[in-house]
């Protein structure tokens, strides 16, 4: 499998080399553990430079224990939880949320761009002060969308003005916010701080980081007891270091824009270049790193031998491609080779 | 802080040049994730190699994530576990093990070298089958303890035994099991497979891992859900292969037994260094790599600046020493004259 | 309030001449505790004579507590379960179904009667062994349901087979079990044991007991640690004996049944009188004790000062309206007093 | 087992005429579900009456249910539990107060009379701020103790100036709190809200109720979310009228402390009988219910034919012997008249 090139997931990249730099750079010395060194006092100031002053940071293992960690920090075991029916905190997590929280998962019906409304977010905020409900506490969006779609400020700001209203916490799952960020060409403190979210998954490993997540606390109520929580949701490493310092990388002259715009450009791309094909068929606008589309049932072994992918939706043979930061131009034209073996017909250009 | 030598903890050291190059390696391509590539089938291999062609192996992320999904991978909610009080799960991981397991943790008395004998386990074993006491259905070691002792493999067999003769299965938190092995002058097997053990954390990373430990499974009943549970219990990495790189790095040529010999043969000569100064009262054997001795309260200043370690008990100003695969002998040499200018009292050589 | 008469619940009712009788009965010097006592011995073998020599029985203090202990009965904690989303599980018991299970609630849609039919059950019987998917283990049904409609015996059987053929269990939230049973004029066994189910709910409290539920056990499988799991999840009384003597009283030529069929008797008699209202409209078929109509909103106040009843939904104003055990002839023709005061359109008789 | 008549239990008595007329006379007409009925309203009012007006009550359903209800409401999932180990929440609960709460409980050792003292308290006082730690919050005393010994309000009022000095609050699970008020000669205020207690577990079913606890909250930050916390831990019965009434008349002129007198005294009454017989040694002192006693073994077989008791301890053949409402001086005969039989040594009169 060495020479596996894949669409299947942007975890299957392994580690960008700056990345790989920082960690053998970290590798000095003695440091204390759990966050008393120094390179994590230095990370967690740029990330105050970059989000603003008043954020907490707290470095994780991976996407669902930053996912558990924010949403614990948010909610009492009574309370329930909103998020998207295709969200990943509701379809790939196991019941990890439901355990460690103890809450009730609401899934919302998301729009045809994988996107929360706020009709659909309306109906469910019922029943407040009934102590037989689970007590809605939390709304948890995907930035970028499980379909590579991307909120902009607008759309989040009023998300998070309807959560205010109803008290509840807004909560963005941000395993691919570096590649939303690229896509809204602005810069990670315009779509988190500013839009009045309250925490956020950040996520780095599938930007290009060996393992690592931060969650980044904007409301100080959520602050409170969330370093004992990260401790007790199995989520402080030891050698926190090593995690501090890869995201030191992914900040520095913003590492992670290049990354992540070279992701979704490669994800425009091969956009463009299966459009042509008309057995083909893109059902989701390309605006992050990840491509939807219908493919022909019969191709599907054919491909997936050079180029695993996942079949998203069975029923209709949707597909979903994802791109990473090492994704080429050479892997889109092997790619569209194969298609071009398999096709009869295709566009005139 | 970049000078900074410590005797605090193991984890206070940085990562194996060994480790390092297996990380670097296993930066190639695409790789499945999950644990579904190559590294993770080959190192899997070998840990079949070491323990015994019958046991699993699951890579996590740090030592509670370990000892965590062992326990509830061989419980049920209304389970006791049995610890010793001085145990890690019992005084370092929160409360993690109680919220995931939902189980009673019933602390046992350990002797004065910080191990379980026979006597205190078995006054415990009360009330079998009376639906009002948490059922005792795990026993869980520490090896080597946190006294720095070392089980022997006769010891180790004969708690195994107790267990079966009482329904109960055999735990061994071995974040520290590679030092318990060197000083034991014996593989990893015959203190664990052989010894008729169910479950093992082994841990990776005091050992000169940067991040991952991994629970070795010996007893097939608790297999049958444990590949669920790490995923509930957020054990589960998505570049996997990284976790399983260093592990393969680790059991390759036996590196591990290098590292460990080393660790514990700084803890000697610390031990000797230490014992000629009159004021010092040498407090538990040294078996492993952890040097337990009363220092004089008002040195405590002087020695903490240049080398951070932890008063274990304030009472009695017994401190723990502990030494880590990279402390030098330089390093002993420097404490020593630190020593020699606080004390009166030396012993004549 | 001493003159209040009520359509909102069946909870409203208070207990059952023959039920206090036994309560009375029950008082008699000392008995042994938690369940080691007489009566229960007997009112247990009065449950094996009633659904089957092989059944297990347990009594808890309500419904929540006889649907959790049901569920964790059936489940690991990575498990999901499938109920409908009208359900009372899923509606009305806080979360403490994933507080105390661990698990995920997928709801599903009900068809128009409020009964879960076999295709909406299908679609979500996905990702069988994917870890990263909570694993569905178990079917939860409401019997009689939310909309006072019943399963028939068929339809029991053919849920109980698709069950088994995915490898899930099959609980029956029967908090109105009495009623069902009475609506179909069949005993409790042809729509429990005989259809194949795993485990039931069966409610006393709404059917004229002061406290009081019992869970049935079919499949000894999730015998083994039900026990325990009952202490665990808080569900054991001390003085067991007076629950099990309002059962006794409950079983003892079919109380039940007379109390239910008057319950389901009184239903139809109010279906028909406020059906001949044009104002209003019966939503669903009445098969139980409930009938659900939209009344017009203007009569609520009106209604609602006499006779309290619960609006189900508010966007059509459907209202639910509960009879009980003793509810009255006098009673529904009050209402119909109240409503033939506010109608101005009646259907000529 | 008709004529069964115990020392097992105050479990094992039945019910209080008082109560049984209580249980009567609410069973009238119909009444608000969960809580919003009348009888409910008044008992509160009496509560406020007899506690304070600024107390908030709870009716549950047993002693576990109240207990953990009342920690839950005091607690975080990453905080820890003193208790005594010999409590009822430490050895006869299960694991309920960890699978709901998720906390810690640290045993502390008893004096010999089985009350905690200042001083096992204060070591366990440590390590405030560690996230390492579990957080010591809640302090749970036991009045009258398993003992049958009764803490003074001197005492209560030391504990509880040390618990808020510590930050921590003060449970005390009183399931013979009734008991130890007539023991002390003082009204339930005296030794609750005047000492400054936060919470207490208020036991009505060994007193003499059919079924029933509440939770008597004092401090308001405690009740901020324990209505959605009752619903959730499985404590809220729907009829909850009929387990207020019963607390109506336990407080009404003070029935209570009618039945707990006429228990204490009857415990008094078997003390001074056996304390005759020299094969006998009392353990305890003698303050509340229970009597505590070596007994010969070798008489434990005859004793136990017609009057059941529990061997608290099988080491020393300690035997608790519990009196209860409805204890009367011929069963003390009775039981005196057997020891008779038994002794060759008594004490000359």
């Amino acid at each position: 499998m060495s020479s596996l090139k894949s669409f299947a997931s942007d975890n299957y990249a392994g580690v960008l080399p700056e990345v790989m730099d920082a960690l053998q750079k970290a590798n000095r010395a003695h440091a204390r553990s759990y966050g008393a060194d120094d390179i994590t006092s230095r990370t967690t100031r740029l990330f105050k430079k970059v989000f603003g002053a008043d954020v907490d940071v707290y470095f994780v293992f991976n996407g669902t224990g930053a996912n558990v960690l924010s949403i614990s920090s948010a909610t009492q075991s009574y309370n329930a939880v909103l998020c998207a029916d295709i969200s990943h905190i509701y379809n790939d997590e196991s019941s990890a949320p439901e355990t460690f929280t103890g809450c009730r998962f609401f899934p919302l019906k998301t729009n045809s761009n994988g996107k929360l409304d706020l009709p659909v977010i309306q109906e469910r905020l019922i029943r407040k002060g009934d102590i037989h409900y689970p007590q809605t506490k939390l709304l948890s969006l995907t930035q970028s969308t499980e379909y590579g779609t991307v909120y902009t400020k607008e759309e989040i700001s009023e998300l998070s003005q309807l959560a205010k209203t109803h008290g509840m916490y807004l909560h963005i799952d941000g395993s691919r916010f570096f590649n939303a960020a690229a896509s809204l060409n602005c810069n990670l403190k315009e779509i988190s701080t500013d839009t009045g979210i309250d925490i956020l998954s950040l996520g780095g490993t599938k930007c290009g980081m060996m393992y690592g997540e931060a969650v980044v606390v904007f409301n100080k109520t959520l602050a409170e007891h969330i370093a004992y929580k990260q401790k007790q949701v199995i989520q402080l490493a030891s050698k926190n270091r090593f995690i501090a310092a890869q995201f030191e990388a992914m900040l520095t002259d913003e590492l992670w824009r290049k990354a992540a715009i070279h992701a979704n450009k490669m994800a425009q791309l091969l956009y463009v270049t299966i459009s042509k094909y008309l057995e083909i068929t893109i059902t989701k606008p390309v605006q992050a790193n990840a491509v939807f589309a219908q493919i022909p049932r019969e191709w599907a072994a054919s491909l997936a031998e050079k180029f695993p992918f996942y079949i998203w939706k069975d029923t209709t043979n949707e597909a979903r491609l994802m791109c990473a930061f090492d994704t080429t131009e050479e892997d889109i034209k092997s790619f569209d080779a194969i298609l071009s073996a398999l096709s009869t017909k295709k566009t005139p250009h």
